[in-house]
């Protein structure tokens, strides 16, 4: 057996913790498994004296995490502070400059300087992995990089934000609006300390960015995902989606057309019968398209101690193993650059507007969907309040550039109160 | 790049011409992701002159597959042959012997000689690569023994067999007796030759045996595993557990207990809404269970050429891009000896039989479940036939042997007509 692998561990929150106990825990099993005993020889994090609920006092101490991913008796840097920039990015590239192969969990990170920290474990021969930073304990970068490597990529989806999907999930459950679900979820601290991350799509975009860079070789391109959060999403949308056989999800869209890259996240309806549908709480999905094998679906925890830990330790026990793959599955170098591009496949939609109560204002809503080509297949007015008219459509199959050509129209009729909200219907 | 990684393909049926079109037509993207070309260089199989739709005429040719496995021209055998013995076992110890790496999706040949090939395997310093042999298309082997290599598993399950879910799906959905649509399967090609291997639970039984031995670090045991076949499903129970909200499935189980290693592949009840019960035709479903990770869900094609071949050709990658995991996810010689026992999770069962029309009869059934500490949850009887009597019984969660124990009783009384079916309901 091989000389002993050494971590050195840089963040130890929730995910760091985790490693620390798998690693004590399971010190036999993994030994068995990676052919070579795996220790932690190094930690860092912001207080030392903080009870963590594991014992790390056989671990020498650094106050600084650069200090520590240039430790001599550290082979693997395992980053878990999080964050796009400041100490996550300079320990990464102090530690990978320095010799070591990375492991982290850092979407924001990787979805912003993906390129060049590749670039840079390349021309140093190591290893960058980030298994954990996508959908959590689901192993579906390793799927999507080596498991479908056979394959030419057509789409990748997913829903990759548990706290979006708790909030939709609870919301339609107690029958909660978007604000107090919202409250709640922070009060629970299931939120980041910029809750846009989160609910605005921002987290889950970048973890969709990492996936299709690895599907269609291109760049990591965090710009190009067109982003729609959860927040403009009702208590009566949940409803009235519900009554017509679906659940609104934030649904991460990507696929590589003819005229680009096309990334898009945003909340969508999907049939309740759908295993996209019925994905409870906080549980990930990960679908993956690819033209020999067909569609993938991965399902499992996308967060948490355990699953995210899971994920970490799974890189770097192919480290230990020997696996050295570039870190978007073929060298950095040879990426091309995306070309973004409109999302624009052909869905249905649901469209929600309030109407002023007055003679003609549907009409006009209905002219203007025609005169921009979309056809109606379903529409109802619900209940009036006052003088105002909620009113629910649901198009034929048409393009988002059709849709909100007609929004623009009738909104400039002047009948619709506040602003529309239109959600894509996705048959997955 | 280094030089090309010239395959060998044993084998040109199915699979083996879905392995050629894939290096053919994406000879390109392969060669970025996996760091150096590969190309076919021999093929062998049967008939040299059978039209198989693609294009092996640049291939050298080998009737004989031993003869190919040692070709100095060839560094990957591909074994797509079938068969546990004869040629596809001498092919694979041949070409283990000659100092060349293998992938073969053969479950048969492993779940009987796993243990032997991967000690050749590794004693010769080879790969010996087996994805395509479980679940098709899914990237499960690759899943459980990397990307749960740092959770102690706790259980793993699967629907395995498409064939088998094919019939039961359209038994429900057409209302057709088991005995028909067997028929229809064996017209459209679907059978094996020997249709037990279907059936009878066989084929998924190899597939549970060989991620068992992963799972748990134990030595294959196909032995080990309880058999039970879903031709005892009858249309009537597709019904019955339809009424309930149940699906039936041939699933199987495989867990580590205190008692040694449970293997079972048994039909079994599971609710139609659960991603079990949901699952469609010939799709098959993997569950893996570990400590740290939670449950992971992986669904797919579970059989085609595109599929299969998808997974050959990422154990393949994974080949060329160096990766030399032991076939059993740890050195083989050091995989333990599996001390199989009995399933007996408690769980609920769905009971089905026929009581001959007297007065008694009924409590002459119950006595026995009582006697055997069974406990009653629900109990129909049905629309009678001449003078018998169908009976439905779902019992509280209860062992097997204790159901046994009571079906072994009641039907000693005699009032039984025909034998009785006990499937398992699972709440997966």
């Amino acid at each position: 057996m091989s000389d002993p692998l050494r971590l050195g561990i840089a963040g130890l929150g929730t995910v760091g913790i985790g490693v620390v106990k798998i690693v004590q825990q399971h010190a036999a099993l993994i030994a068995a498994r990676a052919g070579r005993s795996i220790e932690i020889t190094a930690v860092s994090a912001r207080s030392r004296d903080k009870d963590r609920g594991a014992d790390i006092s056989g671990y020498a101490w650094e106050d600084d995490p650069v200090a520590l991913a240039r430790r001599a008796d550290v082979d693997i840097v395992v980053e878990l502070m999080g964050g796009s920039d400041g100490p996550a990015k300079a320990v990464t590239e102090a530690a990978l400059s320095a010799g070591k192969d990375v492991v982290c969990a850092n979407k924001a990170l990787l979805a912003h300087h993906g390129q060049a920290l590749a670039e840079r474990a390349e021309s140093n021969g190591r290893a960058l992995r980030f298994e954990a930073a996508v959908a959590g304990g689901i192993p579906c970068v390793k799927a999507l990089t080596e498991g479908l490597a056979g394959n030419a990529v057509a789409r990748v989806m997913g829903v990759m934000n548990g706290t979006c999907n708790y909030i939709l999930t609870r919301m339609e459950e107690a029958g909660l609006s978007y604000e107090t679900v919202f409250a709640e979820a922070d009060q629970l601290g299931f939120l980041e300390a910029d809750p846009a991350l989160d609910v605005g799509g921002i987290d889950a975009g970048h973890k969709l960015a990492l996936l299709a860079a690895i599907a269609f070789g291109t760049r990591v391109d965090f710009e190009g995902v067109e982003l729609e959060g959860i927040d403009r999403v009702s208590i009566d949308d949940i409803r009235h989606a519900g009554d017509m056989g679906y659940r609104i999800k934030l649904l991460g869209v990507a696929q590589m057309t003819g005229r680009g890259l096309e990334q898009r996240m945003a909340p969508c309806l999907v049939p309740k019968k759908s295993p996209l549908g019925q994905l409870p709480g906080a549980t990930n999905m990960v679908v993956l398209e690819g033209d020999a094998v067909g569609q993938i679906v991965l399902r499992g925890a996308g967060a948490g101690e355990g699953p995210t830990a899971s994920a970490v330790m799974a890189d770097v026990i192919d480290i230990a193993r020997g696996l050295r793959i570039p870190a978007f599955g073929r060298p950095a170098a040879s990426l091309d650059t995306a070309v973004p591009a409109r999302a624009r496949a052909p869905l249905a939609y649901y469209l929600r507007m309030t109407l002023q109560d007055r003679p003609g204002a549907l009409a006009k809503v209905a002219a203007a969907l025609g005169e921009a080509g979309v056809s109606i297949d379903r529409m109802r007015q619900y209940d009036h309040k006052e003088n105002f008219a909620p009113v629910l459509i649901v198009t034929h199959k048409t393009t988002r550039d059709a849709i909100e050509a007609a929004i623009d129209n009738f909104t400039a009729t002047g009948v619709v109160v506040g602003e529309p909200v239109a959600l894509a219907i996705q048959q997955v």
